[in-house]
């Protein structure tokens, strides 16, 4: 027999895996939760049948939505990370020892759970002592916090079902209120290629561009996300991207990554000119 | 009824295209020809039934083969395409008042034939006075040049198929033979994520290595190509991708580009760690 899994990157484009078999299956409070293991990308997660992270390809997205902020924020000590149950932000942000404290605020705990016992490449630092899990929504989490961290990493599902509110202009202002006189946000930021995505994309940078004084959008190459080219929002305070961006920093730290490195940091803001055409719209 | 075009990213890995009809199929000399019309992508062409190019993101891969090897030669009179029968890397081409003569040998002139017929967006300025069409095998035809072009853009298909002489250590040769002593060549070079795909690219990348002093590959999110993440080879007599690419006269030529800015040239050459390190493994 053959069983494969597919996404509708749009109703008129279809993405296959095949599959080995079904781990787990499970609907929680917020959503169905499905584990899959499949020859080409290992283990793989998806909530509501929309893919999250395969074991083969996670390490892009976890390396540059933690390292990019991190390399350019000089003194992180405190982390906010909105979603990101599966543990891979965590995961990345634990390396740091300037890191202090870690606050993970997922909805669902039956995502933690799942990915703790099915997942451990990506849960397995969820219980660095520096990490406190909170299970609460994250909208209305980030609204009691004021003056309290120097990184907020919104680690969203898709703009639509439980993280929905995690693109809307109260939550990016109640961020910025989250965060210290220098604190910066990065959030995944959808793509800019299939329309439906797109308009998440403009709508997302509108709100971002309307909170802070300095909004840029980096990209990086994720296969099995839908088009393959997927955007991150950078929204800082004080530090520029790329201006403030310390390489000498990464180097002395001798982390070893598999995506990022200080040339493609820079080489991630620089944008194709449709996509920059996209965001100039909506600023 | 629904119509679906399916290609095998890899045998596990399925991306498939809901298709309004099919405007064309035929067999030539050597490949199966196709013409779809499709609402997520417009027209498309297929070879073998791999995908070429669609009309939705076409513009990226031939922005990139062209002006990337253009900004970076002072002086490009003379260009031999490789393959290109659709037109679209010719297209590119012509836009620069100094190009003076276009040598074009596409082995297939069915190709020709239907991307005249059926996609016009690319194959629109095949008629331009400076370009020459030789039907002939661009393996046997670069063997007769030596000291002829500035440029050459192998613009090929996959290292299979009819495509096959052109990943070849003879044929870089043979390019290298046929350039100008300031000359540069461009390939499309696969991707790097499947591992299939991977181990093309790391034998074309080989090969260009041990025939060029100089040699760089660079980068494009093509979506509608197996896992979005395309390379391409740089390889050069003289000029060095970065630090002889005159931003200056792309500023200057004043071009309305969709992908290629100024900014993406340098970041399309910072590669992930994964692929510097597949590189490194071959060179």
């Amino acid at each position: 027999m053959e069983l494969w899994f597919t996404e509708k990157h749009t109703d008129d484009v279809n993405f296959s895996i095949k599959v080995d078999r079904q781990l787990y299956t499970g609907q929680s409070d917020f959503q169905r939760i499905d584990v899959f293991d499949s020859p080409e990308f290992g283990r793989f997660l998806t909530l509501d049948g929309y893919m999250m992270l395969t074991e083969k390809d996670e390490f892009i997205y976890h390396e540059m939505i933690v390292h990019v902020p991190m390399m350019v924020h000089p003194d992180v000590r405190t982390v906010l990370v909105i979603g990101g149950g599966d543990g891979g932000a965590v995961r990345e942000l634990v390396r740091y020892p300037g890191v202090e404290h870690i606050d993970l605020v997922e909805i669902d705990p039956q995502v933690v759970a799942v990915c703790r016992k099915y997942l451990p490449q990506t849960a397995c630092r969820l219980d660095d002592p520096r990490v406190a899990i909170h299970y609460e929504d994250g909208l209305k989490f980030v609204r009691t916090c004021e003056n309290a961290y120097d990184l907020i990493i919104v680690d969203s599902t898709d703009p639509f079902g439980p993280g929905e509110g995690l693109f809307t202009k109260e939550f990016y202002g109640n961020c910025f209120k989250a965060l210290r006189a220098e604190g910066l946000m990065v959030n995944q930021q959808e793509s800019p290629f299939y329309p439906k995505d797109a308009i998440a994309m403009q709508r997302a940078h509108k709100r971002i561009v309307e909170s802070f004084p300095i909004s840029r959008v980096y990209q990086a190459h994720i296969p099995t996300y839908p088009s393959g080219h997927w955007l991150f929002g950078f929204a800082s305070k004080r530090w520029h991207p790329i201006t403030d961006f310390n390489r000498q920093r990464w180097t002395d730290l001798g982390f070893d990554t598999r995506y990022y490195n200080s040339s493609i940091h820079t080489g991630a803001f620089a944008l194709p000119n449709y996509v920059k055409k996209l965001l100039e719209d909506v600023e």
